[in-house]
Parts: structure tokens; sequence; C-alpha cells
């Protein structure tokens, strides 16, 4: 039986209906998202939302009912932001709403708005401190964060829309415009003392923010699909306004990554990005591909309490990944604690120096190397490293994420290679290093878990002069892992230096 | 609950265990295939299997029960070939496995062994004439096919490690023996009238065939990752044949794609594909990784009727496809039905050419094009075209393949440029031309069923001077379906060179 969930925001700019899926661990995953752009703050007339955004509006919400109830979603959680909040008539929309659809829609204060953006970014980026931004059609919220905690927070009543509407008329536009809107940003955002100076990460959330990264993305031709946690310094930031400013609409709409769309809202939110970096004093701007929606649905799921850090926030990540593509937990975990193991014997016996981020990667890694068996057992490695580069593990940068999907696929040198060489633009020189010293542990640690069965309890490193001997201690003297050994144990040997000798033990007990 | 099946291949070279898991269509999926090397042929001393061969069997098989009894996996079909088959005492080896692990070994005659393979051919691919060969430790099976049924077969008491002892003593092999080996060979198929000059495809089975695909694909860089289907022509075969017997040992084994572990037998295997090849006059090799132990699976579960045709093998292994990435039916067989229609009424009207080919991939495609999602909603297409171009579908060439996953990923034409790019070496130059018209008709069909609910139930053209009509019968006037079309409809427009306008109807009669 499925238990699935709907979650509505309906925004400024844009409505969206998202359904999730929670299995019987609380986990949450996206099945289906649907957006249609109404542009109600263009619809607000004398701060009324007029006849044909009315319309609208109801017409989605009918599509939206339909929807659910075809999916059989009987939950559902409705927020509306800044143009039903601006609206006088927005709480009679929403009790029209309710009357024709059933579904109760909360109009979020703009702090709320602000609050939850915030929330997404504590539930899956690894940041203890920066500033939120979140750019609607019609509002834009800003948060600061410390500690991981909530500081300030301030919902302004503009967004890309008003803000176009307001500055930008001529096509390109006018300098002057450019220099009337950057000053008015610079006017309202310095009523917030608390934005001055702090020198951290800006993060951005929202439509503008998904367009800016596509667009560096394309333009560099960036290795990765990914959005969130996309990282562009200030200086890019300006560079692609300045260049943005100088085009016409028309060709605005061919720049590759810019969705046609939104061509002619970017250039105030592009603004807004580089003034506000400029305010804080930030020097790199960080793309958070969750946001308003993402926060509703974790309040919903898992309470009000927060990860208190990134560690919980990865753990969350690496146990939904597990579930979602049905990783076998018994062996896996026994894979991380022999891998673990054997890293934390080889830093004590000085054959590795210990890094806390190293062995925080290869825990990782094992835990997901199986990954790929969800797609097919043939070629697994190959599968494992798709799905790791590909799908989002929270609390990781891309590069980080790259290296935890080489060390949980690596098989030989010319695979992790072909990986390096495809991902040369994100990763560091010593990446493959990293990759290949820690990958080689994670194979090490399947091969005496090849049956899955967990048949060698524990393995302990005896470093020698002239070699290291490897005591396996099994459930039995005879063991299909033994026969199997032989290769992985070569590599081991190479690699520390020194010939390995497998010794097996029926017990415990070193005999 | 789990419906879990074992096949046990005790083979002359291998022991291999494979674990199936069966689901309520009756449909099977691999989900483990442990293997060891144990060489039973260089076992055989004056026709027995010595003490250390039977030994190393016994505690192989105790390991598989173990292996077995963990998994909960009840129903197990043990096979033993050549090597036991062989010894005199192979029929005491069997009682003993027996009545020490439970397992119940069926030694097969060389005859039911070469149908076995012809069997897994039949089961997997688009042939209905061709010749295996199935070569082993000890022994090398042959038949010969046409209209998809069984003509003749035979069983050759020699495999590749029987030969290589016998023939191939100096490293690398003397001139002399290798014209040794190869008279040898000439002669014994030479027994074989059936054999001679039916030129048609030699379809290669087993380890050799394998290493040789890989071996090629290596050299060439191929693009694919799949062995199955694999095409080599008659000349390759020999100039990699005359390459490999030039290198000692040593050498060999550091060849790119060869198994260390069968370094020193590939030479005899490669000549009696080669020899085959010049004697059956077959112009192409065709490597197939489905073999003995498939052929005993599927005749296990499907029983032994075969499928008819290639439309039959296709079928069943779109439908376990759809099955194993959890595609929803219902959509994907809607989105089959009116990119069909809409295919049929553009053929129909000039507009396109017909072609039964085009319309088989068509369908295959629209069925398909929603694997993606088994891997995640965001970066649907990618994800599709990565499941459908790495995971075989029976009855299909690599070529065919892609070409497949080309039309259900068609996005826009930057994905699909990079797909071309990345496969030029397999595909044609007209593919990408095929695959934009037909993915345009996916893409189309799709977002005529954006909600996955049906809601349009029927598609009609009204292909004019200057326009065409796309007249679509839906449940309601207003669908979200309908507000979402534009795109598509105009890249539609631009394919079909004529303006194309949206007529909504509610009811399915015309108005």
């Amino acid at each position: 039986m499925h238990n699935d969930m709907g979650v509505i925001d309906l925004g400024s700019n844009t409505a969206r209906l998202v359904i999730y899926q929670q299995d019987a661990q609380g986990l949450v995953y996206e099945l289906d998202n649907i957006k249609r752009g109404l542009r109600l703050s263009s619809h607000l007339q004398d701060g009324r939302l007029d006849p044909a955004g009315w319309e609208k509006t109801m017409a989605c919400m009918r599509q939206f009912r339909d929807i659910l109830a075809a999916h059989q979603v009987s939950k559902v959680i409705g927020v509306a932001t800044a143009a039903v909040r601006q609206a006088e008539n927005g709480g009679e929309l929403i009790k029209s709403i309710e009357a024709e659809t059933g579904i109760t829609m909360r109009v979020l204060s703009g702090e709320e708005e602000a609050r939850y953006g915030y929330l997404a970014v504590m539930h899956t980026m690894n940041l203890s401190e920066g500033i939120t931004v979140d750019i609607g059609g019609g509002s834009t919220e800003l948060t600061y964060f410390a500690d991981r905690k909530l500081q300030h927070c301030v919902s302004f009543p503009f967004g890309i829309v008003t803000l176009t509407r307001l500055f930008l008329h001529q096509d390109p536009p006018a300098p002057g415009e450019v220099t009337s809107l950057r000053d008015f940003l610079i006017t309202q955002f310095q009523t917030c003392d608390w934005l001055r100076d702090k020198a951290c990460p800006v993060i951005a959330i929202g439509g503008t923010a998904r367009n800016l990264a596509k667009m560096h993305q394309r333009s560099t031709g960036y290795s990765l699909g990914s959005l969130h946690h996309y990282q562009l310094s200030a200086d890019t930031v300006q560079n692609i306004l300045a260049a943005t400013l100088s085009l016409p609409l028309e060709e605005r709409k061919q720049l590759p990554g810019l969705s046609k769309d939104r061509a002619d809202v970017i250039l105030s939110g592009l603004s807004v990005f580089d003034t506000l970096l400029t305010l804080s004093g930030g020097k790199e701007l960080i793309v958070s591909n969750k946001g308003l929606r993402d926060g509703v649905l974790y309040e919903a799921v898992w309470g009000p309490a927060l990860p208190p850090d990134a560690t919980a926030v990865r753990k969350r990540s690496i146990e939904q990944f597990m579930q979602r593509y049905r990783i076998d937990k018994k062996h896996a975990e026994h894979v991380r604690d022999l891998a673990l193991s054997l890293f934390d014997q080889l830093v004590d016996g000085g054959i590795l120096p210990y890094s806390d981020a190293e062995r925080d990667f290869l825990e990782a890694a094992a835990l997901l190397h199986d990954a790929g068996r969800s797609i097919n057992v043939y070629e697994v490695s190959e599968h494992t490293f798709y799905l790791l580069s590909n799908v989002l593990l929270w609390g990781y940068t891309h590069r980080q994420r790259l290296l935890i999907a080489m060390i949980a696929s690596y098989k030989n040198n010319k695979l992790l290679l072909q990986q390096v060489a495809t991902h040369a633009d994100i990763l560091s020189k010593s990446d493959k290093g990293t990759a290949e010293k820690l990958g080689m542990l994670v194979q090490l640690a399947r091969s005496l878990d090849r049956t899955m069965m967990q048949q060698i309890k524990q393995v302990q490193l005896e470093i020698g002069e002239k070699e290291t001997l490897l005591h396996c201690y099994g459930t039995k003297p005879s063991l299909i892992e033994y026969d199997l050994l032989e290769e992985t144990v070569q590599k081991a040997a190479k690699a520390w230096k020194k010939p390995v000798r497998v010794f097996v033990h029926s017990s415990l007990t070193h005999s």
C-alpha cells in the first residue's frame, strides 16, 4: 500500500504539485513534479488578483485535485506565497479553492517563507554559516544562519516579476535603468544590518538560481548535470550579469541553459544575487535546488527538529539512498565495517595517513558500493558510478560526491582513468590517488563478503618488516571467499608495498 | 515472498551458481552469479576424475549449498557437462554430491548440452538461421538451425583445455603445432556434412567467445559494454587469432580484455572459431552471452516451447524490462498507442514513409520511455538512455538497441547529438534523423499523457494544405495536458513542416 503525499506550492510565478512516496522507514521519494507557470504577480491589479489570474488559479487547482485523486493521494499540504499574501482578495481565493477542491492552502508569511528555505538548506547541505536568498515572482526572502541556527530572516515585497516591471523597460535595459535597480536593491538590503560584511557563502534558492547554474554549466561544458550545490564565484556572477544585460530579449532567449519563459525576468534576478554578494562580502554563490516546498515537506515528515550537524545530514541521505536502490543492508554494513577496520589498522601501522574526510568518504562508499545492482548484476561497478555521480547525496559537494562514486565503484585502473578523464573539470589532481587507495579497501572488503553472508567476521592486519599478514576470522576454514581472494590480495600487496599473506582462522581467537 | 531459483552449471572449466528471482508474472532476474575455476578437465587421469579434482568439486558444491541455504533458495537445478560425463567415476561423484549436499545434479549428454545452447540463442536473439558453437573445457557443441528450428547437433569430446594439452606445447606455439591443431579440427568438423558451406552466421557461446569480444572491444575502444550480440567479421577473427598466436603466454596475459586465467587456452578456442567459419563459409561471428545455463533456466521457467519468432522474443524482453524497472504499464501502453496512431496517420498523410522496422522501434521506445524514472524523477531522459543502452534487450542488435534508446529518451537536439557522438562507432549516418523523427512522436505522445491518467483518449490528425490540425479527444475540455502542449506541438510543426493547431474535443465525436 502506497503512502503518498502531495505538496502544492502556489507561488507568485509558478504553481507546482509534487507527489512524494513515503516508505515504511519514513523516507520520502519524489514520484512526480508538475508545474504550471501562472505568473500571479502580474495579475495583481491595484492590490487585487484580477479575474483572469483568479480563474487560471482555480483551473490549475482543479487539475491538481484531479491528479491527486487519480493517484489516490489523500494527504496534501498546500502553501501559497507572496502573490496570494499580497492580494487583498487572497483570503477569498483560498476559501474558494477549499470549497471547490477540498484542498486547504496555508498562506505563508514572508518570514515563514524565508524559514522554509533555510530549513531546506539545513536538511541537504553541509554549511554551518550562510545567507540564503530565495527570489520568487513577487517577493524575495533572505535569512542569515550561523552555527546552523537561524539568526535573522526577512521578506521583501518585490521579486523578479515586480522588479522587472518597476525598473527595466528598455530592451536591452538602459544603463540608467540598471543603476536605478541596483540603487533600489542596495537601499532595501541596507535596512538589514545583519547582511553586511558577513563574508559567508550566499545560498541561492529558486528558479533564477537554477537558471544561472544551467547557463554557467552550459557555457563551461560542466561534466555533471547536478544543480544542487553548484558553486559560482562572486566574480563569475558579476560577469554573467554584465554579459546578459547587454543582450536584447530575443538574444537572451537563445542563451543555452536559460528557459525561454524566464528570459525577460532573469536580469532583475541576477541583479539581486550580485548586489547581495557585494553587500555581504560573500565570495561565492552556492545554488540550492531544494527550497520552500522541500522545507515544507521535510517539516511535515520529520518534524521541526533539524539535523544537528553535517554528519546527520549525510547519514540520512545515505540511508535514503540505500533504501531507494534496495541495497542489502546487512552486507553493506558488513563491508563498511571491514573496510573501516582495514583503514584504521593501516593508519595505526603507518601505511596510510589518517584523514577524517577520507574515512567519511570510505564509509559512505562502502555502504553504497552495491547500488548498481539495482540496475543489473552485470557491470555493477559502472552502474554504481552512474547512480552515485548522478543522484543527489545530501551534504556533499559535487567533487566529494564524485570521489565517493569513484571509491564505491573502484574495479581497476582503466575504469578509474575513464572516470577521472570525464570529470577532470571538477576533480583535483590528488583525487585519483585517493580513489584508488580507498577504492581498493572497498574492493577487498567486498571480496571478503563475496557471498553477502558475513562469513568472514573480522580481519586483522599484522604488518611486519617484510610482509603483511591478513588474518581472517571466519565461520569455517573453507569459504568461497578465501578461494576468490587472490586477485584483490595481490592488488593490496602492490598498494601497501609489501607482500600480503592470508591466514585463515575458523574461530575468533588468533591461533 | 521471494521465489528464488538456483542454477548450478558444473562445467569442465568452471563451476557456476546463478541465483534468479522469479516474479509473480513468471519473469526472472539474475540476482547473483558466483563462479569458481575448477578446471575439472585437467583432473581427468586415465578417464577418471582424480582425488584432487573430486575434493575441489565437493568443496565447491558444499559452498554452493551454504549460499543457497543462506538465500533460502529451495528450487535448484543442477547440470554437469563434459568432464563429469567423460569421467568413469562421474556417476559416483553425482551420488556423493547428492548425499552430502542434497543437490541433484543431472549429467547432460553432449546433444542435450548442444540443444541448451541453441535454446538460449532462440530465446534471446533475432536469428532464423545459424550455427552455434559452445566451447567448454572438455567438449565442444555445435548445432545448426534454420527457420529457428534445430536441424542438427553434435558434441565433440574435446574443448579448450584438452586441445591445448594435445597440440600446443611450445610458447608461443610452433607453426607446426598450429597446423596440426587446425588439421585435426578440420578432420573432426568434416564428419558433419551439414556444417559445410552454410554461409550463415556462427553464434559463439561461452567464455572463449566472451573473451574474444572483450579483446576486440578493448582494441577498438567500442562504445558499449555489451557482449551479447557483438558481431565480428570472419576476417577479424582470423586476424585476432594470428596476432594472438605470435605472442608468448606472458604477453598474452597482458592483452586488454583477456582474462589472465584464460591466456593459456585462448589459442585453441580461437582456432575452433576460425576453422568453423572457414568450413561453414560464415562471414560473421556473433557472440552470445547466453548459453547452457540460460537455456536450462528458460526451459525450467517457460517450458519446452520456443518463442515462435523474433517479435515474440522482443516482446517478452520488453515486458521483462518494464517489470524490472517498474514502469507504469497503463501509461506506457497509452503512450505507445498514441505514438503509433500518430505514426500511422502521418504515414497515411504522406508525411512519413512507412517502415516496419521503424514502427517496431517506435513501439518499443514508447513502452520503455519512462524506464529512467526508476532511477530518479530528475533527468529522466538521461536515465532512460543509460538504462536502455546498457541493459540487454533481447532480439535487438547493439545498433537497434541504441536507436530505441535514443528514440525513447528524445528530449532535444543537444542530448541527441551527445548520444550520437558517443556511439558514432555503432550508429549509421541516418540514425540521428530516425531518432529525431520518431523521438519527437514519443515526446508528443508523452505530453498528451503528462499526468499519466490517460485523460486524452485519442488523437486525430487532419493534414491540410497549409496546416495540420491535431484533434484531441479528452475526458474534459480543461486538462493540464492541453496547457503544457505548446512546446512539443511547436516541435512537431517544425518536423512536419506545417503549422500545427490543437483542437480540443471533450467527447469522441469529431465536433
